[in-house]
């Protein structure tokens, strides 16, 4: 059966709690904007694409509620997470349509269609470049979780899976919250795709073995050219990639680039707290007087990148800005 | 108050056990061949030098059961963990004196006195490379708990302190085992040299943003070619050093090199039982149908290493196998 992050129904978002997963599975109603708002900010709701949807019926609900303008329900859901554009993308595709008088809800769910439909074409789009891999290794969670349905990372693997591909996934645990033990892992488990899951830190260890065949991630902010923030961890994950001569793709919807954003220098990395590095379920695992530091992504550079996987196709760094430019244009 | 792995004293091993670390001070005493090489095994005892001498004491204690050979002690003790060799050299030591009829107590306490000097001489080598670093990035736990007394790559930092220099530490928490935001934050924290732990995902953002000055690590076996293993993610890190044209430093005592070894191709790599990366405190973290890898140790070619911090000063890769030599011929 498919996995779903969200849907909306009866007046309510439905999201999938995605904190108990893998243990249990927690469906949460929300009614109310402010608690979209807090469902984003608490990672019950998380993954770029998947965070831009739900906000966009945040939206839907703020304008139901009759005590929001568009530009204060805008604003609120924008201040929960700062480095995912998919955001502001979501929650401007239902302001506008709010602002013009045309109906909210039809808005989130157009975005929300368009967002599944990209998905589905960048596993269509990246499926060739898995066929002849056997061990592709993957960060965090790009999977449906993150994309309300089909994943970007994983789509191109489910896509290759169904063609015949013969896929094993290396999944990075992906420290400090376990995004790809708990999330990935689970997603992956459903659909009986062999995998196994690392510490980061033996990612290395399998490249110099040569035992990863490429490296596949989602985004959280795609610059013009071609510099990217996806979760903490990632670029190294590149570095290791090119030091190896393994290829390394990005996979992510329209709604990920922003072309307005030069490069990666200026796109805000969010640090969260320091408690999700030095405790683990309630428990301190670090001593009571050290402190930590928690950015939550990092930015890698163009140059690290092989290909994006686009719903337009697989697109190298080098031609980024101009298929930015043409799909603009459009 | 200096941190003390292990002391032996009225017929007894007594051990700070590490896996109660931070959160209790344990120490419990061995009077048993069995239960020093059980509590390698269950790493209650860990650290490449610090496992050495507890062998040592392990073949003590073997002798006075009056129940084994010299052989077959060495036999039971070196098939506790593979990759680090000074477990090795501490066995042997102590087989050696016992063969020859010599007494095996006096042999031990010879043994854990060379590495602890070894040890401070590898502090007072290493502290001028690390004079002008503002930022010091360590792996693991190579402290005093790893060594008996002062650590391999902490004790340039510890000396580096004394002498002035203003140090702040980036401890890479160590996943799976978390011996980083554990023991070296404990040591840290003890001796209030300033710290914070971050996931290991976080060391390449950074590298990155120009925050790393230098990277300081210990070693389980050093080949003659100066290719090393270490604890799992010791490789991403070089990797990264070098990327970024960071000097990557990796200190180690007599033992812990292999001369005999012509390169880290054959070095043994112990995998260790996959719950370690899918539970946390007993606790599932990832699927119950997904499995995962767990190797215990990386192996990072001698290309990546600035220099090695000996208790003989400091050694680039060139110039180690005839600094080896001079050692044997002496």
């Amino acid at each position: 059966m498919p996995v779903r992050a969200l849907w909306f129904r009866n007046g309510a978002l439905s999201i999938l709690d995605q904190r108990a997963l893998p243990g249990r599975t927690v469906v949460r109603q929300l009614r109310r904007i402010e608690q979209v708002a807090e469902a984003i900010r608490t990672l019950a709701v998380r993954g770029a694409p998947t965070i831009g949807v739900a906000a966009a019926y945040g939206m839907v609900l703020a304008h139901r509620s009759g005590r929001y303008t568009p530009g204060r329900a805008a604003s609120l859901l924008g201040r929960t997470r700062p480095t995912a554009v998919d955001l502001f993308v979501g929650i401007e595709a239902v302001r506008a349509a709010w602002a013009a008088g045309d109906d909210p809800l039809r808005a989130a769910n157009d975005y929300r269609e368009r967002i599944v439909d990209e998905c589905h074409r960048i596993g269509e789009a990246g499926a060739p470049r898995l066929m002849r891999c056997h061990r592709v290794l993957t960060h965090c969670n790009a999977g449906a979780l993150a994309t309300v349905e089909w994943g970007t990372a994983l789509a191109p693997i489910r896509v290759a899976r169904d063609r015949g591909a013969r896929l094993f996934v290396w999944v990075d645990e992906t420290r400090p919250l376990l995004q790809g033990a708990r999330l990935t892992a689970w997603e992956l488990a459903r659909e009986r795709i062999p995998h196994a899951v690392i510490a980061d830190n033996a990612a290395g260890h399998f490249f110099a073995r040569g035992e990863v065949d490429a490296v596949i991630v989602g985004a959280d902010r795609i610059a013009r050219n071609g510099d990217f923030a996806n979760k903490i961890g990632t670029y190294e994950k590149a570095v290791l990639a090119r030091e190896h001569g393994v290829p390394f793709y990005v996979a992510a919807p329209w709604s990920t680039f922003d072309a307005r954003r030069r490069s990666g220098a200026s796109i805000p990395v969010e640090e969260r707290p320091e408690d999700e590095v030095l405790a683990f379920a309630g428990r301190r695992t670090a001593p009571r007087r050290s402190h930590g530091r928690n950015p939550a992504f990092d930015v890698t550079p163009a140059r690290f990148v092989t290909a994006f996987v686009t719903p337009g196709g697989v697109v190298p760094p080098g031609r980024l800005a101009a298929a930015l430019q043409a799909r603009a244009a459009e």
